[in-house]
């Protein structure tokens, strides 16, 4: 690590203008949340494998900031070179920065690597003292990264319409019609999944995340793809011909961006009927659309200012409204997910109580330690999780993860965002609390689900804690209102039966969720979180329900569903709003032994029993007998005693 | 009417510059929600009586905005000449003129009478067609306005510290402390409210609001109060003496505030010790604050921009954090009319049956329509609500109504802001529901509590809504939420069972309330509207909780207490906030008959009883046999058939 550093160092100081500081961010080319092995520049530099976070190396410093969720993992995985810095706790990178470094300090950084928003940011901090912010030419770790992974071809998939339910051309046809309105005629399109919904196109250059690295550039005539070429088979060639989509290397884009903001970038696949288009141009229709918060300061930095929209990206809403058939997928691929999970309690049950004596899923009685003594393997976080994966995997349309599964055990159920490492990970204990959070890629609909369970006897405390995360997690998912109400309004229905004991929990309480796609997905959220209130919850959208409660050193809770919002058919309509109500779509059991009916009023304990019932109806022709029989239990309607 | 428009309108021509148009807003010089009849200038030319609205007129139009509380009022009130402006749903005023008035037209208007934001506002909509904001030397309305009420010299009394709870040198010693923090020598203090409560004075210029027309200066070493001298007898005067107040006349605020802002005003009175501020003078402590949503144009207007703190006056908060001794008038003043209400609707049952046959408070029967054919006087929409407030009268302390009562029968109930008048209010009817918003002042303090009742058979759908709002109003009451939550997170509480049949209300949740003061007061607010997140709700503060159901034509249900904010003696204390919840501070049953007990959940049935049961215990002592043993039976427990 020391030598990575110095060497860093090194390259610094000759550097010209010599940097005073390099920032190391977490993201891609892409601002992706999760990037390929080759793009964890950061992680590499830091050694701090958290998803989030920044690096900052100065001539006699490196700091890590990084976000609550990550604290206790950075704090065990950072070295004694490193300071951790706390977000919301410690000043800002841009904050610490300005007060820190020299008067007139050169701040280098990988322009491609930060969005336009934050490199804007920075340098009004900058200006203060006179500090500058230096793109470099190249990536400063890359140039240092001896054994970085190599590029690798993988290929770009068509999706079919049978999954996206519309059309390239519908969608190219829709986007341009929002260019139009905004006198736009042309947009750039830098995230990945945004690329790939438009042009109905899936890859596999990211863990968890079935997107291509590639650009989109669109004009009211023409439509572009920047993708290593080596990815695109002649098929997919001819696919990108029949939809007009001209393929240029990924390099490409930077010099294609300059042409679009200088009104040259054109296509000899132009559309020049069909669309209405053309007679918009040269009526004032000159603007460059780009979302500053996305795209890469390195690409914005070729733009005309004057002539630009910043916006959020239009395409960012288009594809959180899902369509019929992308709905119809989410909901069977959650079927098929929610029995994979089912599976997986029933196998984990056995385990328990076959190995570690456990008294098991229903019953609460005392482990029998003999048992334990005499197990001649282990199971750990990981080795379940594992598990929980070969049982997804041996679903139709199953490819891959959503996301490293949480999989965590008594005092890790703690840490939000723990992810086990095979050598230092817990074992599974049956005194313990035990939480997962995972889904998976399926051709037909991205899933998460999480599920908070106990093989022994929960305590009173954490049986309280339980039962009011659910009463919150039904209190959001039983909700109906009106059109127009943000999730910053509905947020506070998940925390309120919380509230009542003083407990809360640190992170917001739902995100959109895609198709085939990202995992986490905007442009709405459930959050405390100001940016909550930007765009409100609409009909067809997904989003997760997913409170908790986390107790430092002793357990963490969790229960997390899938939504989908449709209209409410309310008895009356006030206002001719329109009403909206969710439509959980993940199915598998909450553990009623760690349920306190007696805190639960009449209408929740309706809504969980109509839940468990609907999932052991629906999941039962996914299951074998033993499994069936488990699942009848396990779905027992609860009344108060 | 006429007449009035066509003398403004030659005024308007004969004005330098001539006036394309004439704004008459609502608010007085302090910006008051409740104003003199003097100030009434707004109701004169345009003949609505609505506590808000705004009149324009031009050559050839008179145009009236108002909010959705007055729309029907509004229809009903404005002649021909005038056209209704409907707020949220029509242009505002300031776009509808920068789009309908001239190229450089001048737009006239008091400037003593707007706020310097809204001048502001203005201004920035008129530039585009260089139209011009012209701030009239004297109110052309005045000119015109033959029988204006005469400017009286009601007399300033002093608030005694047995009431207050704090002195006056206290107070100022808080206000110049936060004056220092913020590098200001100076405040510019507007509001009726904060005057009187800075300087423990009360008056009665305004109707409702127990306040006497003046401005206040304060600077690190000096107080003013600008009043009319003929209010201020010679044992008041020695108050002022005492507490180091100068007072001046009320129109010397104007050159006062043009002294300050040049550093040049200064008093014999200054105070030079004791309050360890002089020294803080003379290293940059040297601009004035102003809070311009409050502040008229005319007094901003004298003011160095450059030299000034824009921000909500600190008086605001302050007075919101009510004092224990503030507290307990408030929670004593509260019982007396809690024990008002409840002789009232004892009163008001009584004649009810007696005069109208209708089966009563407590019974579901049909009316005898005999008894009430034969009846030879009538009650009442007016003569019902004299009674409740001759009740209160009869009251310690009591000081006149904080409000005008709303007393509505049937469909008058769906206009939220109803004000019977003589002439044209309804009569009482058992067949209806009958919803009266009330409230007084008492030298201890305000109050302001909404009941709904029926004396006859309530409908089912009227049940099912009357519950629906209780449900919402205990939600709300009855939560608890960590330190630093605004009223804009809380108010979907009080709309969620609503929500659920599609139901909703067009007003805020709840307000502040004074201590014999306003009875709405900021600066939190309860609401849906994006100003209720600047200020959190915090622990000794007031806040009303008064959801409603509205159906018009057809009735009105709204419930109302006064909350006081307390802190929770939670379990628990996840991230060390501190957590809040509400007291009730209201006394007054709700109707048993009109709750549909199956609808509540057990924790709402537990409210609803112990909220009964203190009711009764509370109230008994203020009450005679008879209205004990009605307030017996209206408080008998609840419970799930």
């Amino acid at each position: 690590m020391a030598e990575v550093l110095s060497s860093l160092r090194s390259l610094m100081a000759a550097h010209s203008p010599p940097l005073d500081a390099l920032v190391v961010p977490s993201e891609d080319y892409h601002q992706s949340e999760y990037v390929s092995a080759r793009d964890k520049r950061r992680e590499f530099v830091s050694g701090f494998t958290g998803s989030a976070g920044l690096a900052l190396i100065t001539k006699d410093e490196a700091r890590l900031w990084t976000d609550g969720r990550y604290f206790l993992q950075a704090e065990q995985q950072l070295s004694d070179e490193w300071t951790l810095m706390r977000m919301a706790e410690d000043p800002a990178v841009d904050v610490w920065m300005a007060e820190n470094l020299v008067e007139e300090a050169a701040v280098g950084v990988n322009p491609w690597c930060i969005s336009a928003d934050t490199a804007r940011r920075w340098k009004s901090a900058f200006s203060k003292k006179h500090q500058k912010l230096v793109p470099t030419a190249t990536d400063l770790v890359d140039e240092i990264w001896k054994n970085r992974p190599a590029d690798e071809a993988n290929p770009v998939v068509v999706q079919p319409l049978e999954f996206t339910g519309r059309s390239v051309a519908e969608k190219l046809y829709d986007l341009r019609g929002k260019l139009k309105a905004s006198n736009a005629r042309g947009i750039i399109i830098t995230t990945l999944d945004q690329v790939a919904w438009l042009y109905n196109i899936r890859g596999s250059d990211v863990p968890y995340c079935p997107v291509v690295h590639a650009f989109a550039l669109v004009t009211l005539q023409s439509a572009f793809l920047y993708v290593d070429r080596r990815k695109v088979s002649s098929e997919v060639n001819s696919y990108m011909d029949e939809n007009a989509i001209e393929v240029r290397d990924y390099t490409a884009v930077s010099s294609d961006v300059a042409l679009l903001a200088s009104g040259q970038l054109d296509s000899p696949k132009a559309e020049t009927v069909g669309n209405g288009t053309t007679e918009a141009e040269g009526h004032g229709v000159d603007l460059v659309w780009v979302d500053a918060s996305s795209c890469s300061y390195a690409l914005y930095s070729k733009l005309n200012l004057a002539k630009v929209v910043q916006q959020q990206s239009p395409l960012a809403l288009a594809k959180a409204l899902k369509n019929p058939v992308e709905l119809d997928g989410l909901r069977k691929a959650h079927i098929r997910d929610g029995a994979a999970v089912v599976q997986y309690l029933v196998w984990l049950d056995k385990q328990m109580q076959d190995m570690y004596g456990a008294s098991g899923y229903f019953l609460e009685g005392e482990a029998d330690k003999k048992k334990k003594d005499l197990r001649t393997t282990k199971l750990t976080e990981v080795t379940v999780s594992d598990k929980l994966e070969s049982f997804r995997a041996s679903k139709e349309h199953f490819r891959g993860l959503s996301f490293p599964t949480i999989s965590s055990v008594g005092p890790n159920a703690a840490i939000i965002h723990y992810g086990p490492q095979p050598e230092t990970c817990a074992e599974v204990d049956p005194d313990k609390i035990y939480l997962f959070d995972s889904g998976a890629q399926y051709l037909d609909g991205t899933t998460d689900i999480t599920r908070t369970v106990h093989f022994g006897v929960p305590s009173t405390h954490e049986k309280a804690c339980y039962t009011a995360v659910l009463k919150g997690h039904i209190g959001l998912g039983n909700a109906r209102f009106p059109n127009g109400t943000n999730g910053h309004a509905l947020d506070i229905l998940a925390r309120i039966p919380l509230w009542k004991s003083g407990l809360d929990y640190r992170h917001g309480t739902g995100h959109g969720i895609g198709s085939f796609l990202f995992v986490h997905e905007g442009p709405h959220q459930i959050s405390f979180r100001p940016s909550a209130r930007n765009v409100p919850i609409q009909a067809s959208m997904t989003v997760t329900d997913e409170p908790g409660y986390y107790e430092d050193g002793n357990f963490g809770i969790r229960l997390e569903n899938v939504l989908v919002v449709n209209e409410a058919d309310t008895k009356f309509n006030f206002g001719d709003k329109g009403y909206l109500e969710f439509e959980h779509i993940t199915w598998a059991p909450y553990q009623r032994k760690l349920i306190d009916v007696s805190l639960l009023v009449p209408e929740e304990i309706e809504w969980l029993n109509t839940y468990h019932s609907k999932c052991k109806e629906i999941l039962a022709p996914h299951l074998n007998e033993n499994e069936r029989s488990w699942l009848s239990k396990a779905t027992e309607p609860v009344s108060v005693a």
